[in-house]
């Protein structure tokens, strides 16, 4: 009686994750190489203020570069200059603007965006080309050390809403992500910074190899030396795209396991009215997931050591008054409505690898919390 | 000095489109089939008002449905009622209010929404659920020719935007779709007929065989007889699946073969108000589409009255006031910008056989707008 159809495909994404510098020198074609095709395809610039602001020759290195390659691609307008920060993101004004503009300047399913940003600008900008025309084509520019090593490389796009970060957005890869070192120069000492936590993070549970390169190029990533941080970038961008190429990209699984720390890190941004940056944020949730483990007698004292001292060494904070209350239990509720199913939390089972749990004991965590406030203010660790 | 890593890989779908009927009879299984799994979902019902008030018990059937399978799902809330056709794609504040409703009720990316309706509340719940948490599950459940035959086995959702059509939206498969035949029964003449021009379309320009079988049951599908309305369904459907899954699934490329006859279409609805509906502007866009293919030279003046006269037999109208003047033209710019790249557009190679070109002739867009208004003022076909 019943006819029943089943309906099965693939559908396959490339692009290039590219590092360079002086991406708009004329010298510089990878830009050019990747808008290459048949058509001259326009291309709409949007610009994170923080970086047009610091960048004031940005615009017209942009307008000269494309007018050298006119032959290759043609600007479809002024670039367009939008708020940085997590500001972008909560004000939903913001990215229909961006799609109002894709509309007024005509940039059709085979043009681009291309936007120069942090994290919360990429995202925004990012969202608005996915639901434009059902996707516009997207390049990246990140400016940042969390959006080059973590997540300017992959699949996401989002802005926030009803007070819940993330709430709307899409899995929608980018035609390409151009990571130029030179913006990064720039940088307030608390984006140089808050980036690595992404790179302990993918460290502590999947490479104990990088984690030891990290331990002994911390305080050189500290004083700002350019050579280690392209490093690092470079190799946590690599397991950033392999575990998103590895299995899942879009998530449909309760799993994710590349958000070790990231349950307190996302209530937190929130409680402090994003006071507390994303990287800072993830720096701690990492401490206090990390402290968990160790209560839980997973790691050793010496294991989570290493690791405080690393955050520490790096220059984060450990604690933030926002941790202590029944306020941050909620974010652990918010995070599993997030992702979906069942409540899955990334902890550590040694150095360099991680482990699913389904539960967290509430009493655990507020111990975690006290422990992590003790490291802070005495700056002592723990000892035996 | 510049490092160039190469992101690749595949997401894979996979989807039922079953045909049944009395889905909610507590005896039809295939719904709770559907949803079973390690836990009891959540699932949220929203219903076309032209459904719901047409069925009225058909909540009450969904409540007992629920009940008897409590072990397998749980309804999220009261099931939500939304504007039926065209509007509900044109206030934005609607496909917010599902957005927000996900928020409101916990629907998480593992719980689902359900939609029942046609095309239109399709497309827009089917958006809202593409972009809250990066996509909810979603089963949809066409009650119409047309979203049963074509757009509803389909991978895409859409709202309107500053007056283009389907303007915002994504490509997101759903997780199921179920045919319920006996929604169909309740149809008025118009919307029982609108559906089949999309069968006519793809039996154009794919299935010369299908299309001799229209031709044999024109009359039988004008009277509303069931068996071979559910005939043409399953198989206009199953060739629609075979074509998406077949190549591009999302469109990255310009052409849209399955598009012939529709950017007429698109824009025939738009300068009419919407107040000719989707499925009757696709058979005046076939019709233009095949009397332009004829004054080319490229089908016979017989292939051409065989088409006129399947299109009058099933009662569809061949002309509207709408076609003359300027406006017609500018559909073709609207709809390469929303394809994207070249400008193309699917005529007649011959019956069952479709041919792309890239450009078309005004004058002849002109005239054969006046052979279509002649076909239909004297009700006479072309003679030789």
């Amino acid at each position: 009686m019943n006819t029943i159809l089943q309906q099965t495909f693939s559908v396959p994404f490339r692009y290039p994750v590219c590092f360079t510098e002086d991406l708009f020198d004329p010298q510089n074609t990878i830009l050019a190489d990747v808008l290459r095709g048949e058509r001259v395809p326009k291309v709409l610039f949007v610009i994170d203020s923080g970086v047009a602001d610091t960048h004031t020759q940005l615009i017209q290195q942009i307008k000269t570069y494309a007018e050298t390659f006119k032959a290759v691609f043609a600007l479809a307008a002024e670039p367009i200059v939008v708020i940085g920060g997590e500001a972008c993101k909560n004000d939903d004004t913001l990215y229909q603007k961006i799609v109002e503009a894709t509309h007024l300047y005509g940039i059709d399913r085979h043009s681009y965006l291309a936007v120069i940003g942090g994290g919360a600008v990429l995202d925004m900008v990012g969202f608005a080309a996915a639901i434009s025309h059902r996707g516009i084509r997207l390049i990246r520019i990140p400016t940042t050390v969390l959006s080059q090593n973590d997540s300017g490389v992959g699949v996401k796009n989002s802005i926030n809403a009803f007070g819940k970060k993330n709430y709307l957005g899409t899995f929608t890869p980018p035609n390409a992500v151009l990571n130029d070192f030179n913006f990064l120069k720039t940088l307030d000492d608390r984006d140089w910074r808050a980036g690595i936590s992404e790179a302990i993070k993918v460290a502590l549970i999947k490479d104990l190899s990088f984690f030891e390169w990290l331990e002994a190029n911390g305080k050189a990533l500290a004083n700002r030396e350019m050579a280690p941080m392209k490093e690092h970038i470079i190799r946590s961008a690599k397991m950033h795209m392999d575990h998103i190429s590895g299995k899942d990209p879009f998530e449909f699984g309760s799993s994710r396991p590349l958000d070790f720390g990231h349950w307190a890190a996302h209530k937190l941004e929130k409680l402090s009215d994003f006071r507390i940056r994303h990287g800072e944020a993830v720096a701690i949730g990492i401490a206090l997931d990390s402290t968990y483990s160790f209560l839980q007698g997973r790691i050793t004292q010496e294991d989570l050591n290493r690791i405080i001292k690393l955050i520490k060494t790096l220059g984060f904070e450990l604690f933030a008054p926002e941790l202590q209350g029944e306020q941050l239990i909620k974010g652990l509720k918010e995070f599993q409505e997030h992702l979906g199913g069942q409540l899955t939390i990334m902890l550590l089972e040694k150095l360099g690898k991680g482990v699913e749990v389904h539960q967290m004991d509430e009493n655990l965590i507020h111990q975690s919390v006290a422990l992590l406030q003790s490291f802070q203010e005495k700056s002592n660790l723990i000892t035996s």
